[in-house]
Parts: C-alpha cells; sequence; structure tokens
C-alpha cells in the first residue's frame, strides 16, 4: 500500500493567497505529516524541519525513514503553498516518479479538493485512488468551501440556522440588512474567506465584541447601512461578482464543529469539539465540553443532514459542519468546511490514535496557539526537561501539534488532561516556562486589525 | 385551490439584466399565462394583451374572467422584469392581497427559483406553498442554474462529460485551453449567461462554426491564448471573481434536453426534445427526432443521475438536462437549468394538456421562432383565415406559444403534426403567408455579434 499525501493548503480564498506569498515555509500544511504512515510519499509546500518530522513519528509510530518527502520548486505564490503550477512542474514530477519507484500509488490524500491534484493524480495514473476525483477535477471542492453554498444547502435540507440571507444585490442586502438591525446584531460572512478574515460583525449600537470576526462596525440606520456598503461593496462581494452570507449574531454563543466522513460506503462521523475565539480563533476543547446530550445529538443529526447532498453530488472527504449553541441553549448551523481542517489530525491522530479510541470519553483534549518559542527544537527539549510532555502510561500531558510559525515564533499545542480544569493547568504552568499565559490572548492577537494575525486566523483554515 | 404564479425571468444574469431595461413588455415571461388554471392569480411583469390572454385561455381552457392579474409599478430595472423591489413594493402587496380576497394561497409558482418570490410568499402566510422555499430563500436556486456548479456535480454523478474543466486562474486557463486547443476547438461557457449569450468557441485552424455560441475565435498558440485570456478574462469571469467552463466542441451536434420535476415524492420524467441552432437557438423539436433508443435511455438515465444531488439539496421544480449527441453517437452532457424553460410550456400544456397524454407518440412538435407578423392579433387572424391554425379534431397544425416580441415584431409559433416532413411542410406554408421562411436564419438572426438579437437567444432562458 503506497500513499501519496498532498500538503496543499486551501487558496480558493484569495485573501490567503496574498499572505502566502509572505510565508515562506507553508508551517500550516504541515500538520499534513501527522497523517503519514509507513512507505508514504509527502507532497510539501517547503521541507519539514528535522525537529518537527522527529517528533511528530515519534509520537504516531511511523518510522521515518520509510518517508519520502518531495517539494516541487516555488511557484507564482513563491514557496508558501502548493499552487498548480508547482504540482505540474516537470522536474518535480520526474522526482515523484523516481521516488515511487514504480511502486503504484493506491492513495491519494490531499488536505483540501483540488483540481490540481487531480491532475498530479491522473499523471501518476492514480486517478482512481483520489476519492472524489469526479468531483473534485470539475472545481466542486469549491462548493464544500462556500458559506454561500452552505446557506442554500442548509436552507435546502431544513437544518436550523441563524436568521438572514444570501445577497447579491446592493438594494437587497441594504434591506435585509436594515431590517435585521433592526432587531440587533448581525455578522457578514464573506464567500470563501476562512478563520474568520471575511466576517464583520454589524450591529445597531456601540458595545458589541467581534468574536470570530475581525470587528463590529457600528450601524444607527439605513443611511448608515448605505454608506457602509457602498464602502465595503467590493470586498464583500469580489468586485461585484460574488455573494455574501448575513446571518443573525449571537453574543455569548459557544462556537462547536462536527466533523465527518464522506466515503463511498456513506457517511461516518468523525469526531467534535468547540472553538475558542477571543476575538479571533484562541484555542480548541476536544469533545465540547458542557454541551447538553440533546444538544449534540442535534448537532450530529444536522451534521449528518448536511453531508447527505455533498456526498450526492460526488464529494468524498471530510465535511466539517460548524454551529453555534447561544446563551438560550439554541442551536443553529453557521458554515461547512469541506477539507482537512485544524482540528481533524487533533482528534483523528492526536486523540483517536495516540490517546486511544476512548478519547473523547475519558480524555480532554485542550488546543490551544501561540506558545512562544524561539524554536521548534527548544520546545521539544523544553517539553522533556519539564516534565510536561505527553506521558503514553498515563495518557496525559502535552503535544506539539503543529510546525514551528516562524512569523510569530510560536507553536500550536495540545494538552491532554483527565478534566478540563486540568488541562487549563497544565498549559499555565508550559506557558509559565516561556513567560506567557495561556488565559489571555497571545501578544500578537490582542488587536483586533484589520488584517488579523496569520497566527490566530488560520485555525480552522 | 388558489394559486398564485409570479412570471419572474431569470435575472441571475447579469447581462440580461441589462438587456431588460430595454424590452418594456417582458413578453418573454408571459409565457406564465400558459400554466393558469381557473383561479389563478398571476403577478407579470407588464399586463399580457388580450389578444394573448384570450388566445392561450381559448386554447387551455381556462376561463379568462376567472384569472386575477396584478402588475407591480416598475422597479429599478424598469417594467420589462420582475425585480425584488417590485414584488416587495407595498401597493402592490396591497393590491394582491385584495385580488386574493381571503383565499389562502395553495400553492405558488414562479417561472425561475427567487428568494424575492420566497420573501412574498411568506408575507401573503403562504411561505410553504412554494415547493423548495427553505433552498431558495438562502439563494439556492443560483446552484440549480450554474454552468460551474453542474460541472462539479456531473463529474461527481459520473453522467458523461465533454472532456474540460472550470478555470478560475489565468494560469490554469491557459494551461487547459493550449492543451485542449492542440486536439480541436472548445467552447467557453460564462458561469450564468443564458441561451448560448456567454458562450464562445475557440478554435486553432479558421472555419469553425460557432453554432450555440456568439461567435468563433481563432487561436493557434499559446500566445494567442494568452492574449485571448487578458483580453476577455473580466468578461469571462466577472472581474475576475467568478469561474468559467472551458469543454471540447463538436461540431455537427445534435443538442437535446430532459426536463425533470423535482417534488417531495420524488424525481420524475417531464419531457425531452431538440434545440436547432443557426448560429443561436432557432428551433425546437419535442420529441428529438432520430435518437437512438440507447441514446434516450441515457438522456433519460443521466439527466435523472443530476437530479438526485439537487434534489438532495432541497430544490424543488424543474431541471432540464441538456446534452449533446455528436456526429459519432456519444451522449455528453453539457449544462442544466433548474427553472421553467422556454420549452416547459410546450411539452406540457401545448403537449400533453393540449394535444394530449400520448403527444410524444403520435404527434411531433415543432416550435420555430421569429414569425413576422404586425400584432399578435393579426398573427392570430392569419392563422383561422389560412385554416393552419391547430385543429383538435385532427389534432394537427399551429400554436402561437408566445407573446408578441415587439422588439423584432415577430411571434413563436409550434406546428403540432403527424411527422417532421409534414411539421416543417406546415411551417413553410405559415411563414408564406408573410413572406419569410422557417428553413433559413429570420432576417435578424443572420449575423454573428455580439450582441445577439434578443429573440433568439433567450429560447431557453
Amino acid at each position: 500500500m503506497t500513499r501519496l499525501l498532498v500538503a496543499n493548503d486551501f487558496i480558493e480564498d484569495q485573501a490567503f493567497v496574498a499572505d502566502a506569498r509572505l510565508k515562506k515555509t507553508g508551517w500550516w500544511a504541515q500538520r499534513m505529516v501527522w497523517f503519514a504512515r509507513d512507505g508514504d510519499v509527502l507532497v510539501m509546500t517547503t521541507r519539514p524541519e528535522d525537529a518537527y518530522l522527529d517528533y511528530v513519528t515519534s509520537l504516531t509510530g511511523t518510522r521515518l525513514a520509510t518517508l519520502r518527502v518531495v517539494v516541487p520548486p516555488p511557484g507564482r505564490l513563491g514557496s508558501g503553498v502548493l499552487t498548480a503550477d508547482r504540482l505540474a512542474d516537470a522536474g518535480f514530477r520526474a522526482r515523484l516518479r523516481a521516488e515511487l519507484d514504480g511502486r503504484a500509488v493506491d492513495q491519494v490524500l490531499s488536505l483540501h479538493p483540488d483540481p490540481a491534484v487531480v491532475d498530479l493524480a491522473r499523471f501518476l495514473g492514480a486517478e482512481h485512488a483520489l476519492a472524489g476525483h469526479g468531483f473534485i477535477a470539475q472545481g466542486g471542492g469549491s462548493l464544500a468551501n462556500s458559506k454561500v453554498v452552505f446557506r442554500a444547502i442548509a436552507g435546502g435540507v431544513g437544518v436550523p440556522l441563524p436568521d438572514g440571507g444570501v445577497c447579491g444585490t446592493r438594494p437587497g442586502a441594504e434591506e435585509l440588512i436594515t431590517t435585521m438591525l433592526a432587531d440587533g446584531p448581525l455578522m457578514l460572512k464573506h464567500d470563501l474567506r476562512s478563520g474568520g478574515r471575511g466576517n464583520e460583525v454589524l450591529s445597531p449600537v456601540p458595545g458589541v465584541d467581534p468574536v470570530g470576526a475581525q470587528r463590529t462596525v457600528v450601524l444607527p440606520d439605513r443611511a448608515a447601512v448605505r454608506e457602509y456598503l457602498a464602502e465595503r461593496w467590493d470586498w464583500l462581494t469580489g468586485h461585484g461578482q460574488g455573494r455574501f452570507v448575513v446571518e443573525r449574531y449571537f453574543p455569548g454563543s459557544q462556537a462547536v464543529f462536527a466533523e465527518f466522513s464522506l466515503t463511498d460506503d456513506g457517511i461516518t462521523f468523525a469526531g467534535q469539539g468547540e472553538m475558542v475565539s477571543a476575538p479571533m480563533a484562541k484555542a480548541e476543547i476536544i469533545p465540547a465540553p458542557g454541551l447538553k446530550p440533546d444538544t449534540v445529538a442535534a448537532l450530529l443529526e444536522g451534521g449528518e443532514q448536511l453531508c447527505r447532498p455533498l456526498h450526492a453530488m460526488g464529494y468524498r472527504g471530510l465535511l466539517s459542519a460548524d454551529a453555534i449553541v447561544t446563551p438560550d441553549q439554541e442551536l443553529y448551523f453557521t458554515e461547512y468546511n469541506g477539507r482537512i481542517t485544524g482540528s481533524t489530525h487533533i482528534y483523528e491522530i492526536v486523540g483517536r490514535h495516540i490517546v486511544g479510541p476512548d478519547y473523547a470519553e475519558n480524555r480532554v483534549l485542550l488546543e490551544i496557539d501561540g506558545w512562544q518559542v524561539p524554536s521548534f527544537q527548544e520546545g521539544v527539549d523544553l517539553l522533556r526537561t519539564s516534565g510536561l510532555g505527553y506521558d503514553r502510561t498515563t495518557r496525559t500531558g502535552v503535544m506539539l501539534v503543529m510546525a514551528f510559525n516562524p512569523s510569530v515564533d510560536s507553536i500550536r499545542y495540545v494538552v491532554v488532561a483527565r478534566n478540563l480544569d486540568s488541562a487549563y493547568e497544565q498549559a499555565r504552568e508550559l506557558e509559565a516556562l516561556t513567560g506567557t499565559s495561556p488565559d489571555s490572548p497571545a501578544p500578537d492577537r490582542t488587536s483586533s486589525p484589520p488584517p488579523p494575525p496569520p497566527s490566530g486566523s488560520e485555525r480552522r483554515a
């Protein structure tokens, strides 16, 4: 069994592509290493540093020596993302063939459903090894990652949705936003931007925190709405051609997700958790704490309902259904993401594979972004010398779950603990080693700009 | 049973909206009158002329006196289309309520799935009378009318597709187009423009006719492709944000369609036919002549496969699956249209209802565009005096199937005949009355501009 793992970032989001030029390492896409098994061939944006490869494979049990890492030359957007031109590069393809050394590719796995990966698989004679290749080849991945398509499907299958709509004309947007603002704040969502980068909160009055969004804009009346739309229309619609989502905003809500795996055999539940934003994505708790059993059941049932049309379309892979639980304990679905998210390797590899199949019953996984350390190796060393690193006997402790993020000199980590209090306690101990605190936003994320800093904004990319 | 019929044109297509400003009558949307039954309330762009209302209802057997026609005041695009602002007009809504006179609306039928119609239905307390309202309210109708979404779904469910792909980046488009042109001509399709207005044929050599497209562009090499894309990128992608379809073009193909009805009970076949273009849509033949039984079976099976994901999404209404049959008798699907098309009332009302349930077995319906007459009434009079009008006893003869098109002074008609030769013979007799010919393109359609004339370009809108 030979597998090809392609660590392609989600680049439908044009804003992200612009950011990517500045990020030379593609550290975010290197989470793909968590999924590697013996004999896999990995196509990466850049070669991960040895400290990271050693660390991850020592936890997953994959024999590092059996892996092959192939990195195409930089492309039109540099080396931070695997653009189509890089995957099509003739020299790269020749090296890839050489690394395969005649072995047939039995499975192709990519971070997001990208036609360029189908093209690469076809070149290797392995098109059928990529699940859902027919859908992906014709650009279907975009449908599984569009907030606009999500709203239509969610409305069609009847899962609970926040009030709102999809706007494509300025008069229609003005009418919907003005009407809805009379009843309180709302959120605007760009079709494709991820991690809250495309979201803005609108409020009729000051004092509403923009959780999961870049900022709050105060719009007291129709004239203000009209002025706002005149100013932001190009941004919201991609120069007038796209559409965007307007939905009721519920301050104080809990953000949760449920991921599902869609295969030819059907739809199966994969994992669920909570995303904590302050105001941008800051932490993640798996499984989501404090949910009533009815709420969990509604999350899983609604999530599966959302998967069914995608499955019927021919999408294969992961789908994360995102939802909020309001202070009144109402559950509303807010978007979906059809890709390997920033959560997938946390529940699937860290949780199910390393901690064990009972991870969601007997442990909690607390993932926190932004442990400030000088390098990945020093992070590993600190874990060992402090005794805070993950212990296979007690099945508790800290794992570093992402490659080193050089733009903010930090690492993302997961605490595995018996309960959430204990997890936060361990996180405090860890961060005390380097003088940061997991309870308050990291220093680089206290402002609420546009643009938000890259570290926090990519949790669920 | 009280029904509300909303004659809203398909206006996702922004090019069409611009055209609409010039067309004050909304004649195209008046085909909705064919669907009217006793007691229905019709919302129209403009009030149809009495000659048209009298004629259509005399054929359908609907008692004209029981119908109510309500026309909102002109909106932001004038009176040619039913824009959202017109359907939201307070005075119009008050008149609509008055016409309903306390009757509950049991069914809402619209030409295309438009959130503005859901809003109107909600105002009347009749949201649930509009099938698929949850999907439509959140903009889902666009998904059922997008060539880009079609390609993904078609690729996903595995129906036969012409080679090609969906392009969203200029390097990707250049690569795909250049590679494909090496093997012959191809067609570019704008995501949403209908009736061939968004299509262009690209060919490596001169001499390829642009059937179903605006023009043929000769691009001998990569440099020419690059130059073409630089020039046309904004048009193709809606200023860089949208995507478009590239597909292999097969000269000499037969263009066919199969329409299906999607209801809560499932998917049922509704009708099929052939579209004849020369070069823009010119005529229609129902059922499609000369198809092998295997080809018909493949058309119906593939069409139903395309419907299933749309049904799973929550789309309710009609879906027309369009395909081509190549000179080699290969069937390929090319797009779908989720709306009441220009064909629906031909097979459903003219065919099934008026001619009879055996219309597709014992008769052929030949629809031709562009009979040049001074007015609808004079067309009716000519039918009567010539004896060419439809005869309920022989179940043959001519019906005028659209309102008068004032921009080119013509009417679209259907010949019902026992066979296609006889149908063309009757068409020649009819057009001889006014000196035009059904065998050659009408005088106003001989050029291959942009922009094409509105008469031919709206057949399947």
